[in-house]
Order: C-alpha cells, then structure tokens, then sequence
C-alpha cells in the first residue's frame, strides 16, 4: 500500500494516473472457466452487485436458467436456478470474479469471453461476446433461437476470434477507442465505428473463417460495445485500491439494485435502488410499463469516462437515448464538475479530451449523478430489448460511500 | 466471327461456356472519366435502354440534375438538364458505354466507380459505388445530404479503396460469390455476407484509412451489390455477340422502359413498358400508389442467374420482397424452365448448382419472364428508396428478340 498520499486530491490524481496510464489489449478468446477460478470450479455470475436467484428481475432470472440448461448443468431451467439457489452451482457478481457482462450479464464456464490484459501491470479482465440485437440473452431472452445462437458463438465464432488473434496479434483497445470517439462513437449505445475499426483489424485473420463470422460482426453495430466494457473495466481495475481515492472504479446494476465501487474502499459495495430508465425511447409497440429497471455491467464504460459521459461525441447515441442532440456539448460540459480527470488521447469533437474517471465525492457534494446510456430490456422474460435510455446511479450509494471518507477531508 | 456455330443449342452452349468462364477481379476504383471515354469526353450516363431527359421519370431526371449540379455542369439542376436536352453534354445508356448502375444508375466524369477485368479475355466493366440506403441519389434524393456524401464518397472513400486494393491486391468476385451464396445472399436484394466478406478481404489496406471508411461499409448491407453488378455485367459481356445464341446479356430498367440484349444480337436493345412491382413489401407509411415504375440496371445480377433467379439462397430476401420464404427452393426449380445452364461452382443451398444465364428464346418460349429482387423508388423526386418487390422485364421486348430468330430453329 502506497503510504505516501496524504488528501483525497492526491489519491485522486494517482488514481488518475494509473487510469490514464493502462493500455488493454486484447489477447485472447477462451471459455469463461479458463480464464476465471470461480467459472472453472463450476459457478455462474451475474451483472451488477450481488443478488440471489429468489431476488432477480425475470429478465436476469430467465437468463440464468437458460445459460445453464445450454451449459448442460440441468435439464430444465427451474432445475437449474434450484441448484444455484441451494448453492450447489456457486453464483458472484462478475465484478467479483474479474470480469463485466453487459444486461443480465449471465456467464457460465463454457462461454466464450475476451481477455483482455494491460501489459505494464499484467492485470486482465474478461467480458463476453456481444450476441447482436433482438431476442438475445442478455436481454432475458431465452427461446431456442437464444441458445442456437449461443452454441454457435462458442463452437464457430469464437474459435475463429481466437484464430484470428493469433494471426493478427493483440487488438489495442486505447487506439481504437480513440480512433472511434473521433467517427461518432460515445463506446456505449452508438459503437459503429469501433465495431468497424476491429473488424477491420481482425479481418487479415478471418479470410479463411466461416463467411456468417465476418457476417455476423458487420451486421451487429454493438459489436464493440463488450471490447469498450472489458476496456473499461480492466482501465479501471489498474486505478483500483489507491488508499483514499475517491476514483469510482464500477458502476453495476442487477435490476433491482445499483451498486459501486470506488479506488480507495477496494472491493466494497455501495448500493441503491435500480431506477428507470428516463429519458428513454422506446421501440414502437411498447410503453414505460414494459420497463425493467437499470440492469447490466455496460455502466462501465461511463465509469472510464465514455458513453452518457461523452455524448457530445455522438449526436446519434443522444437521439436514441431520449436526448435532443443539440444539448449534447452542454451536457458533457456541465458533467466536468463530477469529473476525475481528463483523457490526453481520447478526444471529443469540439477538440477537449473526454472525462477520465468520476470523484465519487464530487457526485456526493453536487448531487449529480453519473448518467448512463442504457439498453432497456422488457420486464418479462423471453422479450428482448425495447428501447433505450438514461439511467442514473443512486445518489444513495454515493452518500454511503462518502459517509466513510473523514470529514477532514472536505 | 465464330462460323463453326450451326445451331441456336449449340451457340447457346458456346456462350454459356464464356460466361461459366468469366473471372471478374476488382482492379481499381477510378473516376469515371477514366475508364469510359463517354465519360472523358463530359459525358453522363443513365440506367435501362436509351431515353431523353424530358421521357425520364421523375427520380431519374432528380438524380440526373443533382450528378451534373455536383459536377459543376451548371448552376442549377434545370441548367443542367437543359444542357443535356441540347446535347451539349452526351447523354448514353450504361449499359452502352461499359458499365452498370444501380436504380437512377446516373454516373457523371468525377464519379468513382469499381474497375473489374476478367484476365483471361481482357475485357473490363464498371459500377459506381454503393451510398447506402434511404435518401441517396439513386433512388431520386437529391438533397445537400445528398450531394455532401457524393463528394465525401469521391473525396475520400474512392481513395481510401484504390490504396486498399493497391495493398491487398485484386478482389477475386468469382470466389465471394461462391461463399456469400451459401451464406444467405442471392447477391441482389440480400447482400450482407457479401459485403462483410468484401470488407474482410479490403480490410489490411484500411487500417490506415479515416475510421468513416470501415464504418460506411459494414454499416451499408446493400455495400456488395454494385459488386455482384459489375461482376454480372463483366461475364455477361465475356458472352456477348456470339452468333446465333439467345443468351441474355442484359436487362436494364429506366423506369420507363425496360430493355434486354441477347448475346447473338450483340447491343441492340428489345424494349417494352417497365412494370410496376408485385408482389412488393412497402416501408411504413407508403402505398402501392407512391411506387415508381422498374427502374435500374440492377437486374444484371438476374441475367447472370443470381438474385431472383437463386431466392432459394436466402429466406430473408424472399421475405423482404414479398414472397413467402417457404416458397423459395420451389421457385428456383421452377425457373429452370428458362435456364441456359448450371453453376459449377455457385450452389445454392440444396446443393444444386444456381442457374446460370437465361435462355431469351425459352422466355418467349413458356411465356415465363425472368423475376427480378428490385428496390421501389417513390415516384416523386427527392424522397427516396420507399421498399423492395419482384418485377418481370415485359414479354414484349422478349418476342420482338424471337421474331428475329429463323423459325428452323423452334
């Protein structure tokens, strides 16, 4: 432990030193339980702090009985979740056991997940592949449709990533990132260009794959969404546990509660209720009493600093989430206040870098909480998406956090 | 002058060969000025059979008027026309002067367009780029939205492909047909595969392009079919003129008129009126009354074999263009009746090959005109593509072919 910092303002700017200093690459493609211990020994997690089966949304509930009966753990669904809940198959958060999954962020061992690593530090983190749009699991669907997909992501799609990156060597997440925030990416809902810019960089290794491969990627925009989350989340795992930094390091949601971390409480959970989403603009068919509250790991990417965090960078994303493009700059610009830091590399149109990193203390002391473009899944199982929107993190886990931090160092 | 042709069968066969023969490879990607001498002498060009400006329907003439506008022709689009109603600026059929193009298929000098030879026999043909879909100027948009992506396309995506395929080499169109049939494409209405695959091959040539190159491609599914267009038109015209053989090189729509060719009549046009398109699967908020008459020379790829001709590759086109796709292998295998030959190497699903080429006399023979996959224009100037629909180049152009043709022959 570094006992040389001495104020919040100094653990801050180490903190936001080591974000700003880590270069994800992307390295490998394996199954869950080969890059995890807690996937390997048989366990399953989830999106967002910790929750038991009994206490999930449907659409979350729906996911973990699909994913295992695919994972061959039980013959039905209810079999399944029953183990889980006897403790049989052992159940974290995936912030717990080193990784992020966007929505329900249901992972079992088999699943195929990106590893991505920071070489100056030898830390990895581990997301699993976007499944496209529509009926997909994450979104708590759970059709044969679903799990068809599933299969073939594991046994074509993945082994052709990981192919690939042999080939091509590491994926460098930094320079994408930077790259894409310049061509109307915000790396959360809108992530176009990132998608294109890693095909793109993956394709000299794919000339020789199954044609639906590269098919499936260019037709699939939020393809880069899982490389921005594992980006994010490893980023934010090397400014982890600096004594007294008020760096937030997760933002989770599980649908029924938010929870986040912070750089200098290390592990430790500060949660609140899940809110709606809202703004929001939901597809045609559907209304807010469809909504499932604030659910999913994506949270991650405004936690670096991106997506709700970087609207200014997409008009698009802006639109989409409810918002009137026009106030795009100003919202980024008003966010400043909550901010860590600013990136040097990663630009926003109007040619100012993009936040890096949020003061936990900051959002506590001005009552603004982070927002977040969020995909909105319907309430009940075996839907999908419906739209999106903006959530906020309670500002209750701000405070329970903030309670903590000596009063001298207001 | 083959003179060892005795038979219309056996002319048939000699042009069937050509076309089996035929080995389009991209080669470059130019202005067109400088692969058509039409074009260098201040040419434009349209699509379907010969037509004036004051015939052409109204998204034609739109288009028309927007190309020249961009060109600098003239100050204003009615300027512009006006020149081409004096003759001051040549006006020619594609098809005439070496080339194809989409819908309005209006290509002006400084318009970039795909180069693809056929090594063996020498030939070349052209396509302009694909601009995506909605509001472009081939459907009648023309709007400064418009013409501001024509610039950016000519400006810096025509070149950022020249120096990918300067890198990566020739695009073999023969080899992408093959996997993108069997990967849901049937090459005109359906073009996903296609396109990612194109992608993936360009792909080590754009890492250094601006990231809006990469993303305009895999967010454009219709990016392949200017593609399989110049690919069709260039074997297509590997089996032009030889004597006697009925094989169809061309039908081409103007909106108005739709014209064909035949192999053994070399570039005579046989025309008769440009239907309306039915079955169709209109966008929201459109009716049958906003449709356009057949417009394009899109229909190469039918010629060839490919798009309506092989619905058996893909449910997804069958759908979009109003079909039950549970009809689709039934409706390849009906087609065969006007088939001037098999694919060797293009399989369709149900592992037979796809047809190869249409036989003009079987067409006037079973009164069986040729489906076509087309995109609907709305009539009106200025909105753009408003569905997509099955049309049939009329039997009328097909028996005044047949009339030519000595009875001994029947």
């Amino acid at each position: 432990m570094d006992t040389t910092l001495h104020t919040p303002s100094e653990a801050l700017a180490d903190s936001v030193a080591k974000l700003a200093a880590a270069r994800p690459v992307v390295i490998d493609v394996v199954p869950a339980r080969e890059i995890s211990a807690h996937h390997a020994a048989g366990g399953v997690s989830h999106a967002g702090p910790p929750i038991v089966p009994s206490k999930m949304c449907p659409p979350m509930r729906a996911a973990l009985g699909a994913a295992l009966t695919l994972e061959g753990a039980a013959g039905t669904a209810e079999e399944a979740i029953a183990l889980v809940e006897s403790g049989d198959i052992p159940l974290q958060p995936n912030h717990n056991v080193g990784g992020v999954g966007p929505m329900s962020g249901i992972v079992t061992g088999s699943m195929p997940v990106w590893v991505a690593k920071d070489e100056a530090t030898g830390k990895t983190a581990w997301c699993p592949l976007n499944e496209g749009s529509g009926r997909v699991l994450r979104y708590g669907a759970d059709g044969p449709d679903v799990l068809e997909r599933l299969a073939w992501m594991r046994d074509v799609l993945a082994p052709a990533l990981r192919v690939a990156l042999e080939k091509t060597g590491p994926l460098d997440l930094y320079d994408l990132h930077i790259k894409a925030l310049t061509d109307g990416d915000e790396a959360h809902h809108r992530t176009e260009s990132g998608t294109a810019m890693s095909l793109v960089k993956l394709a000299p290794g794919l000339e020789d794959a199954d044609p639906a491969v590269p098919r499936f990627i260019a037709t699939n925009g939020q393809w880069f969404l899982n490389l921005a989350m594992v980006f994010s989340k490893l980023a934010l795992d090397c400014a982890r546990d600096v004594p007294g930094s008020p760096l937030l390091t997760a933002i989770a949601r599980n649908g029924v509660e938010v929870g986040i971390q912070v750089s200098g409480t290390g592990d430790q959970w500060f949660v609140g209720p899940a809110a709606m989403p809202g703004p929001a603009r939901l597809f045609a068919g559907y209304t807010e009493a469809d909504m499932n509250p604030d659910l999913g790991d994506s949270a991650i990417v405004e936690t670096y600093g991106l997506g709700a965090l970087a609207v200014a960078a997409s008009a698009e994303a802006a639109y989409n989430c409810g918002l009137d493009p026009e106030d795009r700059f100003a919202i980024t610009t008003e966010l400043r206040k909550i901010a860590a830091g600013e990136s040097p590399d990663i630009l926003l149109p109007n040619g100012k870098g993009a936040i890096l990193g949020v003061d936990a203390l900051a959002v506590a002391e001005t009552r603004m909480s982070p927002p977040v473009h969020t995909g909105i899944a319907h309430k009940q199982p075996g839907v999908g998406q419906i739209g999106a929107g903006i959530t906020h993190p309670p500002l209750q886990a701000f405070d329970e956090y903030a309670a903590l931090v000596p009063t001298s160092a207001a």
